[in-house]
């Protein structure tokens, strides 16, 4: 197998994306997960334009990495400037990484428009820059700034640029399609073009706004290119980065390419999700491999045949990834995916038994009305117990309030009084806190603790609103969905109302019923 | 310049995505809005089964359109049954639409494995169909599903699938890589294989198992095809169909064919937006060409030079797809980005006054609590004003108070007193509503029509809420998006908490704001 260097710049470009703002102990933490993860390379900041880089910079050099190494990314030497005076140069330096990529242009354009500089002087800055680090002792990475754009327009020059920096004894040229513009059968054409001219490694990095970020890089390693950028979900300015998490599967698991250890790629997903979580994004569930809806299956038809046989409507096996196979539930389900759900509770019940229809039925109902039990399963299997008489509440609300006081900087402004019956014994409790869905959060498990001891282990993990009917804004329905977990299980749940606490209430409930009766048939079976 | 025909199937294979469901309505007007577009075809649903789907055909039959076609979608005739007597088929033609796809399969395995019966068989199921629609005078397109996957098992099995629906004159064969497993070199190799082989349209359909929806379909065209089949934002099962959003401006901007009308390309944003918005899902704010930040600068660097020249950091202007370029606000956003925004109220200010350092230490201040300019650019515009001296509150609030009462049903059941002042005059009033945010902006608003009348104009559009620490779930930070619209004018204001209710109320206060201002300087500016 023909082994592909996988570069990871999440931490440096893909941190230029929209709403991604890492901080030190962020990205230590995301440097040992990739680690783990066994990339090659992780480009992890530009300690030239940010102060806040040089201290993980330091940090991240006390850690001892299995497989990657850390680079520092920079620019060449700035115009007329002696490379040994240049600020960001002794930036890159002070970081102190086995590695460094240096990026420079190579579209003749840029060079007189921007660095208003000579053609000349742009190829000295890339060589006496990259010898610089050479004599450091650094490997170096040259990472040729719009290089397609460059060749397409010059290609004479575009080449000129990565001679300098091969001639100054660069480990290996990346060719950058920084505006995301180029499309396969030119970065085949050209791709191949650099290959056969220079001894080196060559990389690909590619942004995605034509949506070909992915195909592109695949195009150029089937082209010779043996080093690929990119980065974690695609994060990146506008459109992103090539995504690696899709990236590496392809290579690896369809076109029989070396990327990472044979044994990391089930923990893909799962570093996806990881690196989402960290950067405060919500997961993208579409996501080739990565998403939770990548290999779901919804339209009864496809659903049925899936059973039958997972080849039929499945490119991959979703466990080779570590994600897994999802039948959605909803109107059009069809009853093969509903009756998956009905056997977990009950497995006498068949697709033509009254109780299937009823199922249905109640789903069909309750879709009209808002809910959506894809991504809360949880709370449609407490529907399905209903309908099957399983389900026996563990307690009645009598009744509650909730009062909100005028906004205050910090600590509870918000309080609950709640009343409930369980087994004809009633309590009554009250509690404070930051909003009035904590303050009824915090008393209706208050309430139950006396009689449920086993709540105190579970903790609400995500709390998501959603307007359904945008149009009447605050007052239109809205869906909450509740992530809880006990440590051992994580379960979502829904709510829908016109009203935000009403909904949260119900979702609520639903994860409390949901806890009790997991907790009550663990024990009836061991 | 060379016709692709756009084939777009939003409202059928878009349709079973996860978190879509589309009533009759909603399909009318997305079949209105796709024909204001141009595409070619509009493939509307499976009657046969979806009973949904025959009132549609019904209503949109009486709809006259200037460029689409309507298709019914449906499946070759079943396993040993008459094409006359077969339910589908009937469905199909009680749609009657110009007309029709049936889709068939060309992979040996499915048709032994899923279909279970002969090779034989199921060629005469296509040919059969295709003959009995001919017969009715309907266009036909056919379906080849997972003919690339058919393929590559048997190249001459998948030939005859295709071979069969031509000699029954279906009037194209669309190529449909239904797992979307196939890499961009199989599509060209196989695609130029069929188009050489057959003297009707070819017509390509691709998913985006492997993040190369996009990039396959392109590539099939330059492989021959003439047909896209696709989504409007890439909406389908899984990970989704070829995104015709970025198919569209790809090929008719870039590669030089002729897909919409001219005219309408740059009505291609809004188009995505509105079939996001009918679909009821977020929209992709990172999608080519269509999303928010698809030409979104944010690293200092990059927005510089965009700032001297586009072509730097843009692959092609925004304006020719209805998008524009967009700075975003952040820490790392750098002067030239902050004093755009600075000089829209004030002038005179350059990058190295002293009041561009102020801002910028008070963003950085504002997103460590939590708070995203990106998005909300009116807040962000009021946080200036307070800066430069140019803010005088419209109202002080006095106090207020929200009641919750236990859920009911329907209607208000939670209340809302408040008491503000404007100009040394009080106004205590209170309202109630559908949960407290919706209670409280009624009470506020009666509160200041007195004072200001032209609050009565704007209205709130949407409402979002995002949880920022999701590991302490209800009583983490919750940060409210809201935005507002006086039929002029939209603008989006945000606020951040522990408390949703508070955060809500800061994002309200400053929409009112933001709406009295714009009212102010207008009125002296007339």
């Amino acid at each position: 197998m023909k082994k592909v260097l996988i570069y990871d710049s999440t931490l440096r470009d893909g941190a230029q994306a929209q709403g991604i703002s890492f901080s030190v102990e962020d990205k230590l933490k995301i440097v040992e997960r990739l680690d783990r993860l066994g990339v090659s390379y992780i480009e992890a900041g530009n300690p030239g334009s940010n102060p806040k880089d040089l201290e993980f910079f330091e940090r991240i050099g006390r850690i001892k990495l299995r497989h990657a190494k850390v680079i520092a990314f920079g620019s060449t030497r700035r115009v007329n400037v002696s490379v040994h005076e240049d600020a960001n140069v002794k930036s890159l330096l002070k970081a102190d990484t086995p590695a460094i990529a240096i990026f420079g242009k190579s579209w003749d354009f840029q060079v007189i428009d921007i660095l208003k500089t000579t053609l000349d002087e742009n190829l000295k800055m890339i060589f006496d820059t990259i010898s610089f680090f050479k004599n450091k002792n650094k490997e170096v990475v040259f990472d040729a700034e719009h290089f397609f754009d460059g060749y397409k327009a010059n290609p004479d020059y575009a080449m000129k640029a990565l001679r300098a920096a091969v001639e100054a004894g660069a480990d290996s040229i990346c060719l950058c399609d920084t505006n995301g513009g180029t499309f396969p059968n030119e970065i085949q054409d050209i791709t191949s073009k650099v290959v056969n001219e220079f001894n080196v490694d060559v990389g690909i990095h590619c942004h995605n706004d034509t949506g070909m970020a992915v195909a592109n890089s695949i195009v150029a390693v089937q082209a010779g290119a043996v080093q690929v950028q990119g980065t974690i979900n695609g994060f990146g300015e506008r459109s992103g980065n090539a995504n690696l998490c899709t990236i590496i599967p392809n290579l690896q698991l369809k076109a029989g390419y070396d990327c990472i250890p044979k044994e990391s790629m089930s923990d893909i997903t799962a570093t996806a999700r990881y690196v989402s979580e960290i950067a405060n994004v919500v997961h993208d569930e579409r996501a080739p491999y990565v998403g939770k809806y990548a290999f779901a299956h919804k339209a009864g038809m496809h659903a049925d045949a899936v059973s039958k046989n997972s080849v039929a409507y499945e490119h991959i096996s979703p466990e080779l990834v570590g994600n897994e196979r999802l039948f959605l539930m909803s109107e059009v389900a069809g009853r093969s995916a509903v009756l998956h759900l009905i056997n977990n509770i009950d497995n006498t019940i068949t697709k033509d038994s009254p109780q299937t229809k009823l199922v249905l039925e109640k789903l069909k109902e309750l879709e009209f009305e808002g809910y959506q039990y894809e991504g809360a399963e949880s709370s449609f299997e407490i529907v399905i117990r209903k309908i099957l008489g399983k389900y026996h509440p563990s307690f009645e609300l009598g009744e509650f309030k909730v009062v909100v006081n005028e906004p205050s900087i910090c600590g509870a402004n918000s309080s609950a009084m709640i009343k409930i019956n369980v087994d004809g014994q009633n309590e009554i409790t009250a509690d404070e806190g930051q909003g009035p869905v904590n303050a009824l959060d915090k008393a209706l498990r208050k309430a139950l603790e006396r009689f449920y001891p086993q709540i105190a282990e579970m903790k609400l993990t995500d709390y998501k609103v959603r307007v359904l009917d945008s149009n009447s804004a605050t007052a239109a329905k809205v869906r909450v969905l509740i992530e809880s977990t006990d440590g051992k299980e994580v379960w979502t749940t829904i709510g829908v109302s016109t009203d935000i606490i009403e909904a949260s209430w119900r979702a609520l409930v639903d994860s409390i019923e949901y806890k009790l009766i997991k907790d009550k048939e663990a024990g009836q079976s061991s």
